[in-house]
């Protein structure tokens, strides 16, 4: 055991810091994740939460879950089904992570990264694009045809791809590069989704794929800006876990909600979720839409603002502040400015031109955040309150400041047990 | 005839401002260039000179063209056939641009950026890469390859490409894109290159050229950060010919070098070079090389500069004032604010989120340079002084100030002629 929690807390950023995620392949969910084999599992986004208590676009996309797997027929048997035969396990619980809803399912394809390092593993989704998709609760029609097709061709067309390479891509590499484009990895990924595609795009050329299926699988990257996204936070958690392995401090290494609970898991303290009611994002909302329609905080994607980027990397996005409402480059100055005070370290890879090349921010500390009532300020997609509809707009969230002083509560009492 | 210097300037900017430049073809040079048909012809950089008077990496660049169209089978012919029968005309008499020397022959493929506005058109030959290339003035072995490769594969894949398209890229969109990703578009092109290349890979897929060619297009495409280098430069000639056809006022319709020379064309002033001795770029030096290996300055790029992108955008890309050696975030601040003092007005089109979302600054106006007696900064690649090395560095170098004293002169001698 370490004497202090600061030598602790250098511990775990001294793993975060040496761990090097990279992209190795694309697999279908129930071929790497043990739990998705065992009958009518899913996998959801935030700490642990039943049918009856999911609000709006994570009951939408289960039900779309239900029908992709052949489960149901109709949506009122999809209801039923949820209801009654589907066993729900957090992603996180599973080495994984999800945006939104992050409902994944056995046969929907995810990006596996592997740590070069400690050599840990962890999953997300593909991102579908934008407008009606399963992650913000829209389920039917395009979604479905969509989802088939990513299992079907764009799947196996990436793996191939990245298994031309030796060793997959390198994500700090790419994401050192894509962070001085102006990409935080949360709402603005679209310089490290160009990047990605660039290194793919000549490998996918060369594959055995029909023309069409190539031609199709560059233009749904050429297409979907936020594909990154899911990379990223595929990064993060592996990144997040390879420090949570540490054991010990009190360094946060997951923030997550599930529509209802903002939970959060601290290095020192395992497995255990400190849980508060969310708030709900506030932003911008795309033509038809306003803030009453706003779904309450939901999706794994914090686990960007838990490795040090999204909002907590604002300064890196000045075009991103204008997109979640938060104003101009001075604004994300002093958002960035405000972060620094809870995050112990910054990270020396992620070097950020527009904050005069000082790193991002790295190692949230728990005892800095209720020290200082500053919580941190997560950059989110905000998805509509009913099943069904998708996302309405993008905003900034922050976590309940409950979840940080029980775990700093948890971990006196752990210290004080040991001692 | 306006009735003043100010109002012939807002009709120049007007126009420029009007311009829609698209990428619709990369077609052989000779095919659209009528004096590259007129036999052994070379249009090459800057302001006019004959083979004596040419620089080191412009005379190794005529010798590549000279053996790549066949006219001479040695270098030491070469030398000879240029010496004696090969007729130098400048690219920008001919609507179009070249990087460094700028030497450009018939069999070189060109890329072709039309005016959808105006129907100007202007030309740019296609960026080599980096290391051994003809336009710093190596000109053997994987020189020749490559021009046969690019002449063989990659332009008849790129123009396939693009006319799938119903009219070619739209310049100025992906521009300012780009510019909000840390691209000034002369010393940095990353994002803008990305962005090409993801509007392009599936189309490319798509064709009819051969796998390999396919993958290898898209495997040169992925190493070549500086693709779109020049294709700016044809944007910036395409849109300032737009403004120089207005036929008044004080703004620089075309700033370049010719490694003697530096040349600068007056909207005002018709194609009269107003010229002066180049200085020699300062900067950065790749390893084993340093300031004395440098050749002076040369290249039609600063096209980007008389655009007001390139040093007058270096705010936009914080990375690229390191790596041409002119110092941290504030360094490119401070920059960008003294070329706002000689260019009259902003770029609405082009906005700098790290400038708080200002736009590029646009229309030098000779009046104030010699008012102020600030120069334009110019970001450049930094040739060696002899033929046959290629890049040693990059860093910047102003125009010398005759230039602009012996324009105004010029502009109030016009005046007082026609009042």
């Amino acid at each position: 055991m370490y004497a202090t929690i600061n030598e602790a807390n250098a511990a775990v950023i001294a793993e975060i810091r040496r761990a090097r995620p990279r992209l190795v392949d694309v697999r279908p969910a129930g071929a790497c994740i043990p739990v998705l084999a065992e009958g009518a599992v899913l996998m959801h986004a935030g700490p642990p939460i039943e049918w009856d208590a999911m609000t709006g676009p994570m009951k939408g996309a289960v039900l779309g879950a239900c029908l992709f797997e052949g489960w149901s027929k109709t949506t009122e048997e999809a209801e039923v089904f949820a209801a009654t035969n589907v066993r729900f396990v957090p992603c996180h619980d599973n080495s994984a992570v999800g945006p939104m809803g992050g409902i994944t399912s056995a046969n929907m394809p995810v990006l596996v990264v592997k740590n070069a390092e400690q050599g840990n593993v962890a999953y997300c989704n593909l991102n579908e694009g934008i407008g009606k998709v399963m992650r913000f609760g829209a389920f039917e029609g395009e979604v479905q045809t969509r989802l088939a097709w990513m299992r079907d061709v764009l799947a196996p067309v990436l793996s191939a791809a990245l298994k031309t390479k030796s060793d997959g891509i390198d994500l700090t590499a790419l994401m050192a590069q894509a962070i001085t484009m102006g990409d935080e990895f949360h709402q603005r990924n679209i310089a490290a989704s160009a990047l990605l595609m660039k290194a793919l795009a000549a490998d996918v050329a060369a594959g055995d794929a029909s023309r069409e299926d190539k031609e199709a699988v560059l233009r749904f990257l050429e297409r979907t800006d936020q594909f990154f996204l899911n990379v990223a936070m595929a990064h993060c958690k592996c990144v997040m876990d390879a420090g949570h392995a540490v054991g010990e401090g009190s360094i946060v290494t997951a923030m997550t909600r599930n529509g209802r609970d903002f939970g959060i898991r601290v290095a020192g303290l395992g497995d255990r979720w400190f849980t508060a009611p969310v708030n709900t994002p506030v932003g911008l909302f795309f033509t038809g839409y306003s803030q009453a329609d706003a779904n309450p905080d939901i999706g794994d994607s914090a686990i960007t603002e838990t490795f040090g980027i999204g909002g907590a990397a604002m300064i890196a996005a000045p075009g991103v502040t204008r997109f979640v409402g938060s104003g101009g480059f001075s604004d994300a100055l002093e958002i960035s400015e405000q972060m620094r005070e809870i995050y112990v370290e910054t990270n020396t890879t992620l070097q950020i031109p527009t904050w005069d090349f000082q790193g991002a921010c790295l190692g949230l500390d728990v005892r800095r955040v209720v020290e200082t009532g500053i919580t941190p300020v997560i950059n989110t997609g905000i998805a509509h309150r009913l099943p069904g509809v998708g996302q309405v707009g993008a905003g900034t969230v922050r976590p309940p400041l409950a979840c940080f002083e029980q775990a700093l509560e948890a971990l006196a009492a752990t210290r004080a047990a040991a001692a």
